[in-house]
């Protein structure tokens, strides 16, 4: 088991190593007749494509997404969607030293222990391109959230100390930590310099909101709605912490602080006051926003030298070579919002006949 | 779909409402010739059993467990472990008045927006009875994973503002919140007792610590060792974040401080110089102690009035009746200490064959 | 892994074994809002209940089912429904002997095989009483598809060598083997008497034909319908064989004979003027009445001595005590009845939003 | 849900369509350490690979595989292997006529009355170049099982009324029909010719025999080997039926002819007199051969006049054009062969750690 299938219903199953011929991904269980094209696809690529900035990895990937199934006449058919990007700088011999050693941070050894063996070149499977086939599927989500009047927004909160303190949707593609305050891109900018100089790397804290999700989704026991994202968002590779609405502030609130009153709106809807709880009351959804944090760790690979060992053995001293991201966070807001994209569909997906007038609806 | 099973080939599914005839869990996948009778669960019972001290609910129930199947002659069989506790002390007339409205904080306005109506008393299947099947198939699963020396170690980190300065893993089980410092649980008792006064409740952190996990154990990609944790703890009513490691602290960390270096030890075994990974790498264990962490929200049952709505179309002030627990950190050690070990156990048992000299040890 | 879980989001568990305490099932994921009461389900479990002929086993068990959750004010709440039915009539001592040896036919040399040692008592979790749950989940099934106006009417068609050649709805539950042709029931009961005075047992055909099936529901690849049917019906102890509409006899026909023609019929909706096919194209219900035959083999446990092992290295022979029933088809046939119910429920509700415009139609 | 996704470890996920760029499989699971190359793949390619003979159709593919991912240095890594075969001769222009009727037969309702549309270019997602991924998926399977000593030996029993009467293992690759017996395959030839003759198709049986597989796999309810072997066969699309061992000729025995006996052979191992149950008792393996057979339907496709219905609401007549195999069972024995290869390798994965002694063998 390498545990590459997730969902339910709305099921992906992504392949590929970092140095393979491609990445890509199958998308099964995406419901007909939903209006889609590579574009629609390749826009959310791009949101996560190396090389765009001096802080993100120098490899210079175009990332083209190719669809090679599941698509007819412009519409999904129901059947697996199969997407498929090439790659294309592949400077493997970059890599051929680290065949001999374990990286600090990294899964080399750890692969070894369970496989016996491993793709070493530029981290395998255990690279960051995995999450290629992610947003790929990512976007095919979002563009049916999309069709339900459900839409996400995604940015930094911090890198490393620097906090936002202000908030501009607009600001979040202007800068190129994907962060909604233009002061607080700044520091971060000098904030990340500081590191490379260095030769270290930082760490920070991407968040996703959900407007328009529907009270009513999820699930009471083991697949509640905050567990399906918490395994979500910890499977992307560098994420370390999740929350949920206040998250760990809550453990520090008292009950009548924490707790969201519910009111009648003037639409005689059912609202909430407040929003402590993010979006989610006993794993389901209750009409208000979503609200999901993750910690991204820092870089492993940093070009200062470090202790480890070699496979002979020894305990040697390592300094990083290759292109290398020196913050993820920025780079991993669109992986974040893809993989809240997928959940909150197959959450839609699995529980549209929880109630028996549903069913009927549909099939009678 | 109401997500009530868990779990790949170690796969527990729960089921029973609060006030319901009984509560009970079926265990199927545990290997043959584990030796098991009901005190190995009770005994976890025991940890969560309501009742115990003044911060936990007064509904007093026994909550003996019942083994109906799937062990013979005092060891596992293979099959289908049934387990039942029956459900004693129901008040159910202290909840009929919560039939025509939303308690804010918990699931009753999610649970109509989703089924179109709900079992209100106590809860239902929101409640937190709904652990004991969890607790008891964690008291076997922790069982199989003694076989094999790992065990875990779980306990409070904080209380509200009061956090844990000292560690002794003796005093875990000598205060009423499973604190391992006995001056930090006297400062959290002042704290409760002050949120009691004012009719309040207050959240915590709690934090479990797992010895003797071998290296290679978990997943790549979707169900990544962490992902399946970050899964199992968010499934827990309260929980609202969770962390591996370092958590949230990696995101303000830099790279050459949060990796963690290996070196060989005396005896030529690789080992890690620090764990702020929490013991996994790439979502597979690496052999360290794995550490995770859960911030648990205050009970939303507060006495103090609140203001929500009613399902007549009313905006409302409510003081919520019954028995419930002034803080629920301290009895949602022991359900996250089963989540842990059921999560193990199943990456253990998922990835026996991961290589092929594997596959040909055991069938060959 | 034992496999005791059937379905994706219709999910039934079962556990018990013949002579342990009780015998159960779980059912998650059953919509909100059916009315259900014991009575349902126990007018299915009566359909299987033993002793009711002198050609079903001497056994005498009442059967009497509890519902111990998921179901509050006589309708289903979506959460899961667990019911039990406890074990009685448990005369272990008759099959303290077989822990010796390996019963011809039986499943006890292969329990060894997997699990180490088994629960020898009548079979333990390979007796047939394991069907309870599977016949008490499919009144649950049942009831629902009752909603939805699908109706499943099965019976037998033959027994040893005696096939049906009349057909009387009306006469299935008229005689003892639940054979719409009462002549042919009659020459069963004397090739039944010839088996049982020879100390023998016999097999039959049992057939199972929905109405009121809609098309569209069912997978394109590895979960078609007729394939979730045959897992379900070969999940079935005694079956070893499955057909779909013709079967096997399709296998002799040609092209033009085998292909059901489409026709308009005059209120405009599409019909098929044969059903070679068994309602079932590509995977997916195509409206017309779905049609599924099941081999039972003949029941091993004989009075007439046989040659066997015994554990401890020994070839030996064996005369089987214990109650038996003489043949298996007849009460097999509401099991079968069951598993099929269950399967389409399922593919109903994991169809439901095939298109989007469903999903919309649920969710917008 | 479409459902392309087949096994528990040891986990496929097909995709594309008959007339689309590409057909691909992605295998999760697959143990690390298992020597692999195209080459080991294309072998069983060819075995389906059409335009092999006057009896398949015409259609000229090469179906060269191409390995994507999971493959490093010869040996599987672990992670998932991306297996691509690109479609070359598509004259979609055959059938672009089709998408204003639905074909007898086929899926092409069935598939409307789901997804609401359909890519009518050669039966889309239904057409039998879906197998494409299963038989890639099956080699590698096959070779895993081979070096546990388990082999396959697949081949036609029967094509229309021609049933086999000898059995030459070496003869099965002799003839265009994959039949053990050289007069078999001759009369089956005369019989085509004549149903080619009258525009018509054919059916047949074809068989699986495993050899060396262990006692000991499988599961004892849901997930019995026979009922993953029967969803497995039941999932190609032309099968309608399905036996095990004896299958429906069980149902016309009686239980002290069709049970077999045990006996300790020279070596002091327990093997069976007689192999009725086909090597399987109670769902798990008995270390006799796996015996299974499945019934395939004559192709749908004929070139005579068949009575259907328009999407515009006429009843017509049409003659199927494009290029059809006659028959299906010939080419249809390799992907059997590859389903009962996933089939029991998953069996093998999935109860490694069935009894608690296996368990402590890897981990411990």
């Amino acid at each position: 088991m390498s545990g590459s299938t997730f969902g339910t219903l709305f099921k992906i199953t992504t392949w590929g190593e970092s140095h393979g011929r491609a990445i890509g991904v199958v998308v099964d269980g995406c419901p007909a007749g939903v209006p889609l094209s590579a574009p629609d696809i390749q826009q959310f690529l791009n949101r996560r494509k190396p090389g765009q900035s001096r802080y993100s990895t120098q490899r210079t990937e175009s990332d083209l997404v190719r669809i090679l199934s599941g698509v007819f006449e412009g519409k999904t058919t129901g059947t697996p969607i199969s997407l498929l990007v090439e790659n294309t700088d592949q400077r493997s011999h970059d890599y051929s030293e680290i065949s001999q050693y374990y990286r600090p941070g990294h899964a080399d050894y750890t692969y070894d222990a369970k496989y016996g063996f491993r793709d070493y070149r530029g981290g395998g499977r255990s690279s960051g391109r995995e999450t290629i086939g992610r947003v790929a599927a990512g976007a095919i989500a979002s563009k049916v959230l999309g069709t339900l009047g459900i839409s996400l927004c995604s940015y930094v909160r911090s890198i490393g100390p620097v906090e936002i303190s202000a908030f501009s949707r607009e600001e979040i593609t202007q800068n190129e930590f994907n962060m909604p305050d233009a002061k607080a891109a700044e520091r971060a900018r000098e904030f990340l310099e500081g590191c490379m100089a260095r030769r270290d790397s930082a760490g920070g804290v991407a968040e996703c909101i959900v407007s328009g999700m529907p009270a009513g989704a999820g699930n009471p026991v083991f697949d509640k709605l905050d567990a399906n994202l918490g395994k979500a968002l910890f499977s992307i590779g560098a994420v370390k912490g999740v929350e949920i609405g206040d998250g760990f502030a809550a453990a520090r609130s008292c009950g009548t602080a924490n707790n969201d009153s519910f009111y009648y709106d003037e639409n005689g809807e059912i609202k909430k006051g407040t929003n402590h709880a993010g979006g989610i009351l006993g794993g389901i959804s209750d009409g208000s926003d979503i609200i999901v944090r993750a910690a991204f760790k820092p870089t492993p690979s940093v070009y200062s030298p470090q202790n480890t060992v070699n496979t002979s053995g020894e305990n040697i001293t390592v300094s990083i070579k290759g292109r290398h991201d020196p913050i993820i966070v920025a780079r991993g807001v669109v992986v974040m919002e893809s993989m809240v994209a997928i959940v909150l569909l197959d959450a839609l997906m699995t529980g549209a006949c929880a109630k028996l007038e549903n069913l009927q609806k549909i099939w009678k």
